[in-house]
């Protein structure tokens, strides 16, 4: 509908994102085009260097520019420690909480066998490597608490149960700052099944 | 707090797009960087390209690769009448609604004094040289309904009567669809002050 197929074409482009419907990809291409050309320049030169230089972490194989990962290079980090999560944003979200120093395992997905997601997509070969290699004391199990992450995490730890480390899942609970009230049937029965005890008798 | 700087930096850089802020940039960026290459590729490129090649249009300043836009350089266009717009997006509008064909004037903008946006910066001179260059017979005022916007329709309606044309705001009522009973006061009150006859005595 726009006079101009070049525009037509990058507000089709923008829909690549997710989240992003027509109406929103159209305000995206106004907006750089009619205010912040300097901001879009910028962005073309930052994605395109990183579609280019981003891969995966050799041993966490989260996404990162290096070989290997700032995390699993760092010597101030608990190499005894593994934390095994679904995608990059995961790791994220536990390093900005600032409460855990171990090391991370990125499946990248979980398992889905009807999407063709087996134990070869989501790393369990190169996760049995890193746990042979490594000398692990403890692997967290930090999938998502979705019906898929649940069953990645029971698979998981079928697969790992030979190797002499403590295997752990991330509390189930209610959330802090949440109120009973809201909270759903399924979180508040683990929560009362995973109570702690204050004060024994 | 990602371990990878080139990602915190493409994170980064999304931000400067409307309505993105630092979640969904960051949902933005590992998405097509987990996902979606190919997509992430074709923006970049196709935004390059925008932003080299899209410029304003010689005759109504709409944004166009062309130094004519496609609608102004129309044949099948009435170029007797000239629809006064803000922006490219509204343009846009109009144009799927599928019921005007004449031509357009882009303001890129509205009146602004405070923000340093006078006569000369929504293109006033630009808009006289047309009229006296062509042989408009209506002009319709179709600035957006807001303060702003009307101050703006009310300056270039000023402006122009000295020309011998018509000159028109568009209508103010009530939406199609809507209920009466959630319409705003304002608009109501325009809708009962500019209703038309269905049937004179």
């Amino acid at each position: 509908m726009f006079s101009s197929p070049l525009i037509e074409k990058l507000v089709d482009s923008f829909r690549c994102l997710p989240g992003v419907g027509p109406k929103s990809a159209q305000r995206m291409a106004l907006h750089l085009l009619e205010r912040n050309r300097a901001g879009g320049q910028h962005l073309c030169t930052v994605l395109s260097e990183a579609l280019q230089r981003v891969g995966h972490c050799g041993q966490c194989r989260t996404l990162t520019e290096d070989p290997i990962c700032k995390i699993c290079s760092s010597s101030a980090r608990n190499s005894k420690l593994l934390c095994i999560v679904e995608s990059p944003a995961d790791v994220n979200a536990i390093e900005q909480t600032g409460s855990y120093r171990g090391l991370y395992f990125v499946l990248m997905g979980h398992l889905s066998p009807i999407d063709g997601i087996g134990p070869d997509q989501i790393g369990i070969p190169a996760l049995l490597e890193l746990l042979r290699n490594k000398q692990i004391d403890e692997v967290i199990l930090a999938s998502n608490p979705t019906v898929e992450g649940e069953a990645t995490a029971y698979y998981i730890a079928e697969q790992i149960k030979g190797f002499n480390l403590t295997i752990s899942r991330i509390a189930h609970g209610v959330p802090i700052g949440g109120e009973l009230e809201f909270v759903d049937g399924g979180t508040l029965s683990h929560a009362v099944n995973g109570r702690q005890v204050v004060r024994n008798l």
